[in-house]
């Protein structure tokens, strides 16, 4: 086996590994390696490969559950965090979807070396996580063609209080904040989870910063989203999406 | 009413509020109040009060559930992150603990600044997540003082598959990472959350990067904690300190 660009310069100069060392190698679709490295290039050669002798392998079984994460794009930083913690949770796919509070407006040249620079942090999280099939992260996509193009068996959009009210409003709007249509359609969350032993691909629809506005949260419940919450507070988009994503593994796998 | 210091600060420059206009404000004990801003402090002159009249107020509810968690102090900016994710999601009380593995050597000094600023996080956090009882930030503890000084009805500890084993072992270490006596120790968070509906006052407890110890772990299961575990994935320190958050409030609370 041959190990060559980042993930060489992670074994030499992060994990500081040797010729005799032993290194698991994930592949991303389930390989798990156990690998004895036979040897490395000599000083700052680090474009010709590592070679490692495979000592056994065994194929990961998959994830029981699909979980897609249809992610309102927030600013970079946040995006970059989601990214990871979405890894490190099992998500199976990253969707980011551009919505009309989304702040980063960007280039389709930027868009692209995002999605590139998430794939990068999707992979290290993957690795330090242990999960041995990495998450797809998709491009940047439109509301509406998400909602077209990745068939699910149960989607969540999760409202808050604050859902289609700017973040920035002073005054008390927890009360007034959601139009009557929207609490209306609203259900407990444990009611749809355990309504839905069966669903096994699952999309979570995480507003951005400033949330999904009241005509893109309608659109999401017409292609037969449900409408849920964590309840009274008021939660950052990147807290919304952990939190989520985290119980919806909870209530699907058996730990 | 008179608003100075901080909050002023963030009413004059971040929402830029003026006279006449209206502003919600949280005294952090459940207190609400719907203020009208009647005289603002001229340029820059913010060390005199700006004055507002109440015009109505109204006392919330005290949360159902009070819960704990006990931080394996990370490294400055995760605990940081912890804050305030913690704050948002909910949680009663946080105490920073001092565990083996805890990498910044805080003196006594800096450990006070440390939860000045971290209780300013709290205190952001909950108002914008509109939370009325702000969280308490405890000072910097011992593991087993923790222990002792925290009555609770239910106390977890979340172990993972890495447990008691470094972060950077670079072999596949999931199988034989955690000793027997931990591993059967472990019961299904499930469970536990199904089994103990009367209890108001839970205890998370979370390692530090690198994780407990097994010496901790032991001392901490000794005081009637139960170990339970997050799935199959190592997660980070803060990773699991917002997942077992959004859990135990998904399970404690009714939305």
């Amino acid at each position: 086996m041959r190990i060559s660009g980042r993930e060489l310069h992670h074994l030499m100069n992060v994990l500081r590994l040797g010729e005799g060392d032993e290194v698991t190698v994930l592949d991303g679709s389930g390989g798990i390696y156990e690998v004895v490295l036979i040897s490395l290039p000599s000083g700052s050669r680090e474009n010709s490969p590592a070679v490692g002798e495979v000592k056994s392998s065994r194929q990961a079984q998959p994830p029981q559950v699909e979980v897609t994460l249809f992610q309102g794009l927030p600013r970079a930083d946040k995006m970059d965090l989601i990214v990871q913690k979405a890894t490190e949770l099992g998500a199976h796919r990253v969707v980011p979807i551009l919505c009309q509070n989304t702040v980063p407006r960007l280039s389709k040249e930027q868009a692209r070396r995002r999605v590139v620079r998430w794939r990068q942090i999707a992979v290290e999280a993957s690795k330090q996580s242990r999960r041995p099939f990495f998450p797809g992260i998709c491009d940047v996509t439109e509301i509406d063609e998400a909602l077209k193009e990745f068939p699910a068996d149960l989607k969540l959009v999760f409202v808050t209080p604050s859902s289609t009210v700017a973040q920035a409003v002073p005054c008390d709007a927890i009360a007034k904040a959601q139009s009557d249509a929207i609490a209306k359609a609203q259900k407990k969350l444990k009611d749809i989870l355990n309504q839905s032993v069966e669903s096994k691909r699952i999309g979570i629809f995480i507003g951005p910063e400033g949330d999904f506005t009241e005509d893109e949260i309608h659109r999401i419940l017409q292609a037969g989203t449900v409408a849920v919450s964590l309840g009274e507070n008021v939660l950052r988009t990147e807290t919304a999406a952990i939190a989520a994503l985290a119980i919806v593994f909870y209530e699907k796998t058996d730990h």
